[in-house]
């Protein structure tokens, strides 16, 4: 069974990280097991230089593994073929019940919106683009939409939602 | 497909990683996808403090994801139930040629043993106990056994024997 997906977007430096924090937080204390993927445009790095698992990665391994009885970590290069998001979701997350994504502004999966009003005076779903994805906003002041708008530090209005939404 | 697995093992200390690293850039030099699997009995960290995919982690994600353009990278909890090695093989490597893997040596793969002089007189897998599984012996001194026995740097050999075996 894959797992619904509900993808936190925002411009950047809105702070989408620290909600999908909040949001792993509040619905692993609700007892759903949470799976999160993050995007990153840039290269990124992952592991500390000199151990173990950085000196196979650095070796030229395409997988490199590494589990012990409490977790497994894998670095796993692409060449060139990036898996889309639902490739990503069905490999890697069979095994959670919902997956908190940050990042994937133009995928289709369903969105919640983080508008912080010092950032930005509009929004990336409600802009020059209406998107249809767009299903509730978080935001640190009032505003007039066609979805849910909740304050920006109600993680529970919003895991609410969620559940309501895709878990229930 | 599931890709051929071999084990390197040894004793602690007399050298695994380096071998392995050796036979994953040969192999890589030759053309071939490897994985490469380590198995750590203890805790082990990856990834840096204050990093987004090490904030989703501590926030409780159960499966963390971090996509680029170039290589993705995952950090699982298994809760209590490891996967074992066969699992981890045809969930995360259907996409290489070869897996090596280091410390599995319980599991009944084939196995090339590191074998160093100042390290200890005697073999993991010709001790008390007799390992079916052994069939290649990467050693600094001469040994004579029952498989054959290269040089502990000789990595075009043992490269050559395991492409022979597993991958003609």
């Amino acid at each position: 069974m894959t797992p619904p997906v509900v993808s936190i977007v925002a411009k950047s430096g809105t702070g989408k990280t620290t909600l999908l924090e909040k949001l792993i937080a509040e619905m692993k204390r609700r007892g759903f097991r949470v799976g999160a993927i993050k995007h990153d445009a840039h290269s990124f790095s992952i592991d500390h230089q000199g151990k173990d698992s950085w000196r196979l990665t650095q070796a030229g391994a395409d997988t490199m593994l590494i589990t012990s009885p409490a977790k497994i970590a894998m670095v796993k290069q692409h060449g060139n073929s990036e898996p889309n998001l639902d490739d990503t979701v069905a490999t890697y997350c069979q095994d959670v019940d919902i997956v908190l994504t940050e990042g994937f502004k133009r995928s289709s999966m369903p969105k919640i919106e983080v508008h912080r009003r010092e950032r930005s005076a509009t929004l990336l779903c409600r802009g020059e683009q209406h998107d249809p994805n767009l299903f509730a906003v978080a935001s640190d002041e009032h505003l007039e939409l066609d979805v849910p708008v909740f304050d920006i530090n109600d993680t529970t209005g919003l895991c609410d939602l969620i559940v309501k939404r895709f878990l229930s």
